[in-house]
């Protein structure tokens, strides 16, 4: 008898979906959510030091909570995610809203009457569909194997697809009328695509979805780290972001009713990692300085190049990147904003995973990324989530403390906006310092502070904490910790650090600035006045501070209807001169001082 | 128990080669002997009507002659292939004479020293690529995907593959001395290949073989009903026709010893079905009227587009066909001629498995095929074969018949050439009448024709004959036979027709004719008086008649090392007039007229 050597696979099942997956021993619950079609936060790359993957086990009578990225399947089991770890699949709103572009996407739809063959003159299907077109155009393999198909008598008209350079495809009939493309933004945390009418312009539909590259790490680093660590890691995380944007053509079209084969044109901005990684392109010379990217020059591919799920010949454009740490999102924030174009002077900031900071003075632009680092997005924070419900993302003193939270049910955390309110109020009451210490209730009794602050003050072996929320049924308490504020500190103290640079770059002060201009779903919730106060953003009227939205999608958006806009794009990309931060002299000592609360 | 319903497998083993291959039950000889590897003629496609591919079954005590294409296998057998039909792999000689030719392929390489990374400037890789490249040019997805490892440190210098618009890919060290090209002549019957260096100009190796097609059968006319008739018809013969590049792709690199990835550019000159085929275009349309082809302008596309076994970015150059019947190999043969340039009146004549006829009037061209049929080749005559060891390519009377054979053996069937001078013996000795009749014994003793030719005349069902070389040993006699004179007649009366009509819409006469350029392999054998006095060819002094090889060949290499050839190719095919014979009225009545011998 010959005896072979099987890996034993387990039943899991996911809750609160009900999911359930065969899993080989010995695979982490990690995995084995990602190859149940379930997304989680790794921040940490499965490290085990962040804790943010914490998952519940059911046991008979009880709940065990176990780390998922450090926990192998070894027998059957059922795993409880908590509801705030699940896939948040935020839909972007519908707008449809004329964008005030002129409409020339840089491809086009003609329909076509071919002449029938005849005997007389004999000429060849392409003769004759040249003729008609008007144009002799190179066609792509593909157009010329269909061609004998396309026309044969009595299929007329047929339609052309075309670009400058090359006929895409032929279609039976008159399908002038259709022809889609598609923005998408790959965030490191979350992607966002808008389906377009390239003839109406309009946008048929916007979907989000996570970055499921996500299981490697929360930040470019830990994912340019997996492609050092790991012979098959490029590919595994290029294959995750290729197919995250096909997950998402596939929910577009089908809700717009449209087939994939009918997109031709796909614009992409990304950080200069993503881009290189939804190219495949081995990023692994951006981590350690000098921070060399592969590309900062436009890029223009084939779809089937890497298995993106629209018409084979369908263009995709990059956006193109500005430096390792300033990609095309930031070209593409600067596009949307046309400050390039635009007399005057303007700061724009970009508060994702990473802070990019673009000053423009009369269309001249200097621009720096700052190793802000996840913070305003929850990562780091001890309470920290994203603006998901249960989160609070507002808190006011007036005799006590009270929160605004999203979803308007009891609190299991804090965002970005809620961070800064937070540590706003915590300076104004007292029980953070300017240098930004928090006191304990010792130090608070002696600065008199009153009772209901007083018993909010607490420590343990990790610091000092201040309580936001009390515990509450299975509820824990919110708490900002010592460590928190610290990360705030080095967040904005980055941010602003950066902003300062480039204000010394161009020889201004805050005072010059007409306009800040602040994009990213952070800059959405944020409150300016705390902003302002806590030295995020310097000294600035609060109406002259605007948020613009995700400015990266709606640069992506103007590009993919505008070829000409597209072409402006590298021309920014070229013509911004991109700061150093880390090679500068002046960094560690502007760095320090924009870390406290001092200047306030 | 579950029983499996399998095909049985056997062994075939085929002599002289040896060669054994497992056979599924019920799979016909002629595919197995492809199967394994062997080549075989099959005029008729496998209808069991032509008797080319008679084999012998090797039997206990003796030989049974069975057709390949009829016979199943049901056992374990031997199978004997008779030597003619063993697949002829007459190798090209090794011109590597200078064409005149100023080399200028279109892709070139070019050495850099590529600039290290450095943190200042942050320059991306691609940045300083084009840098030291001195100009931006689009790279292929594989070059880009290429640059972080190809540009690390220590790395230069590198070696950039471009064409006018494109980077195709970058090597290693400086690679510029090593750029190959591969210039392919796809014939209905035989496949010739020519690697180059496009540096120097020189040809490195020439190699050929059968077009592995044929075992669809032997004309363009059978190969296009096999793709109308089986679904995966198209997909068959185009896999055939690349894998046969491919095949001698190998032989040559490997004799060169270069690597396949070093070529970088390949032309291809083929009749309009076997530039189709190649492609994998369906050529369904160019079988009826009005006989009209997929392309006729310039097709050039990517190696990988089709499998080639190049660098997969390789540029594939397809000579443009003029029309359905007068394909990229006659534009390829006027290229080689160059009597699109040149003053004076030329008769271009390639006689191939169909006959083209180009006549240039101080450059101004008409151009015509010729039903010609493949009677030249050998095929549709008894004893007919190619100019292979044991053909008879030359007829002498002097008394008596006598033979001049390839390779000084004993005669087991004739070629063209031999056919030709046959019958010019058999009119000068009275056996075929100017009309075109053989005659029996009866009337040859009626003629008082001596004793010796007497014998030779002969009769059966199938009508009169005349033995060229008796029976002896296992040989059978050669002889022509009255169908035989009808397949000269209709082949050479189709081609002096074409040539006649080309004369009439030029408004000139045999005596204007300045040159006569005979192009094919069957033109260097093919005796330039039999030529005449038959009247394949007009009154046409013979020192005007010369003969240029494999002409088609010639231009397609001539095309490969300069591209401003290519370009001429491309105008030669939109300039030559097509005069298409099957629509004229005087078509018959001359064809008629050409067909008999009268005129000599």
């Amino acid at each position: 008898m010959i005896e072979r050597f099987m890996v034993s696979k387990y039943k899991v099942t996911f809750l609160p979906e009900g999911i359930e997956a065969n899993i080989p021993e010995g695979t982490s619950l990690m995995q084995a959510a990602a190859d149940a079609g379930i997304q989680m936060e790794g921040p940490c790359g499965g490290k085990g030091t962040c804790g943010k993957c914490r998952v519940l086990i059911k046991e008979e009578k009880t709940e065990k909570p176990v780390l998922a990225c450090k926990t192998l399947v070894q027998e059957d089991m059922t795993v409880i995610i908590p509801l705030s770890e699940v896939t948040l699949l935020r839909k972007g709103e519908n707008d449809t809203h004329d964008l005030g572009i002129r409409i020339m996407p840089g491809i086009w739809k003609k329909s076509l009457t071919v002449a029938e063959p005849e005997l007389r003159t004999q000429k060849s299907d392409l003769t004759r569909l040249y003729e008609a077109f008007g144009q002799v155009l190179p066609l792509t393999y593909t157009a010329l194997k269909s061609l004998p198909q396309v026309l044969r008598p009595g299929r007329n008209p047929v339609t052309a697809v075309y670009t400058d350079d090359q006929i895409l495809s032929l279609e039976e009939g008159n399908t002038e009328n259709q022809l889609f493309g598609l923005a998408v933004d790959i965030g490191t945390t979350t992607v966002v695509a808008a389906l377009m009418d390239l003839i109406t312009g309009n946008v048929l539909g916007v979907a989000s979805t996570t970055n499921s590259q996500n299981i490697f790490g929360s930040d470019v680093v830990s994912r340019i780290e997996h492609v050092i660590n790991n012979p098959q890691g490029l590919e595994q995380l290029q294959w995750r972001s290729v197919q995250v944007v096909n997950t998402l053509i596939d929910e577009l079209c089908s809700k717009a009713d449209i087939l994939p084969v009918n997109i031709y044109r796909v614009t992409i901005a990304g950080n200069t990692t993503m881009e290189h990684l939804f190219l495949g392109i081995d990023p692994r010379n951006l981590a350690p300085a000098p921070f060399i990217p592969v590309m900062t020059h436009p890029i223009e591919l084939e779809a089937r190049e890497i298995g993106l799920q629209i018409n084979s010949h369908g263009r995709i454009h990059l956006i193109p990147n500005i430096a390792g740490y300033v990609g095309g999102d930031t070209t593409s924030v600067i596009l949307a904003t046309q400050v390039y174009d635009k007399p005057g002077i303007y700061l724009v900031i970009d508060i994702g995973t990473n802070g990019e900071v673009v000053l423009s003075v009369d269309g001249k632009m200097h621009a720096c990324s700052t190793a802000a680092g996840p913070a305003f997005e929850g990562a780091h924070i001890k309470h920290g989530m994203r603006a998901a419900p249960g989160a609070i993302e507002g808190v006011v003193f007036n005799g006590d403390i009270f929160l605004k939270v999203i979803g308007n049910i009891s609190p299991s955390g804090i965002c970005g906006s809620g961070l800064l309110q937070a540590v706003q109020v915590m300076l104004l009451i007292g029980v953070v310092t300017p240098s930004g210490k928090l006191i304990t209730r010792k130090e608070g009794e002696n600065m008199c502070l009153s009772p209901s602050v007083l018993e909010r003050l607490g420590s343990d072996k990790n610091g000092n904490y201040f309580i936001l929320s009390y515990p509450e049924n299975n509820r824990e308490a919110v708490v900002i910790t010592q460590n928190d504020v610290r990360e705030l500190q080095l967040a904005k103290g980055a941010i602003r650090t950066g902003i300062e640079v480039l204000f010394k770059e161009a020889g201004i002060t805050a005072s010059d600035v007409n306009q800040v201009l602040l994009a990213g779903a952070f800059g959405n919730y944020l409150d300016k006045e705390s902003a302002v106060f806590l030295g995020l953003i310097p000294d600035i009227p609060s109406e002259r501070i605007k948020s613009i939205g995700n400015a990266a999608g709606t640069g992506a958006r103007m590009a993919l209807i505008s070829d000409p806009l597209l072409r402006s794009a590298s021309v920014i990309s070229k013509n911004v001169k991109h700061i150093e931060l880390s090679g500068r002299q002046d960094f560690y000592e502007m760095f320090i001082r924009y870390m406290g609360f001092d200047q306030t």
